[in-house]
């Protein structure tokens, strides 16, 4: 997606070979129109594949969850880190470690919210060593729903979440696929030189 | 805002008499159509202030946040919980006590997206005792910005924080007023009523 390429180049911060920082527009400031855009994307990317949910993980997941569930027309379920005393009973959990963080976190769905009947897209913000996105799966198996397919925004492609997913057999969609970012710069893999290989 | 009360008593749970379960539609499960009418109206209660940056906190003030700044065309900030090891440096700090998870978190927000040009709009989702809008006005101040309103989806009027909030002069704008939960049914205040008061 080219917009969100530009912006990545115009405003994200190469921190080390392995960190991007997106902080200005994406996870910690967040631009809103930029957001729409990626939920148009999301939403034609995944149109009439039956999506009846969207399954996401807070914090950073949200915003672009939101706005493709605002194209598609169908809710947005964001899995917690942590109970809540008013969240308890009911409860679909996986684990998931952060890298990024250093820490595990369970994450949790409540289970009247997804049934045997849904066809799921997960969506989350950056895909990296997969942890967060295979926790969803599992969370969404567990309600013996259906994962239809798995959106991203950013894709660390130099790191294993993506290809382990593929190899799985899920449709990864990744809005923009870094390919590296050595030497300061960030590198995209070219979708089209890809088809030919 | 009547469609807001309308999927309230229609969706919401009243599960104590302080407590109002609304996971089916805004901060667990999320219904972007009415995040959209919810940024539609906050829109339209701060047009003309001269808003240029929105802040609010995560998880569940992000949706209704975003889907503002869409309508506003201005950047949203949310507020973090915790320290994430790629943002340390440069954050303005506050303390807020959740009454609900009984426990103290310090919020976090990095100094570079907010100065003394701003004109801050703070939302989030719910208003009871006030904790985490007080927080939030007392970033945006140590940024030297402006609180030009904060805008809340559920009041919970019964509860001291907007009192406090409007006692202290800032304007509170808040989409479903809940005057109280007993005996299992949300009744709201009645705007045009109290103004006669």
């Amino acid at each position: 997606m080219r917009l969100l390429e530009e912006k990545i180049i115009s405003d994200g911060k190469v921190v080390s070979e392995n960190v991007l920082k997106v902080d200005s527009f994406l996870n910690h400031q967040v631009d809103p129109a930029l957001m729409f855009e990626i939920g148009k994307e999301f939403a034609a990317r995944f149109a009439g594949d039956g999506i009846t949910k969207i399954v996401t993980i807070e914090s950073s997941g949200i915003a672009p969850a939101v706005m493709a569930g605002l194209q598609m027309n169908v809710p947005v379920i964001f899995a917690r880190k942590r109970k809540s005393l008013t969240l308890v009973d009911d409860l679909l959990t996986a684990s998931v470690h952060s890298f990024t963080k250093k820490e595990t976190n369970e994450i949790s769905i409540s289970k009247k919210y997804l049934n045997e009947n849904d066809r799921v897209l997960i969506i989350d913000d950056f895909l990296a060593n997969g942890q967060a996105a295979v926790a969803l799966v599992e969370l969404v198996h567990q309600a013996d729903a259906e994962v239809a397919g798995i959106g991203i925004v950013i894709e660390k492609s130099f790191q294993p979440g993506g290809k382990q997913l593929r190899n799985l057999g899920y449709r990864v969609e990744s809005l923009a696929r870094i390919d590296s970012l050595l030497n300061g710069t960030v590198s995209f893999i070219n979708e089209k030189s890809e088809e030919l290989i």
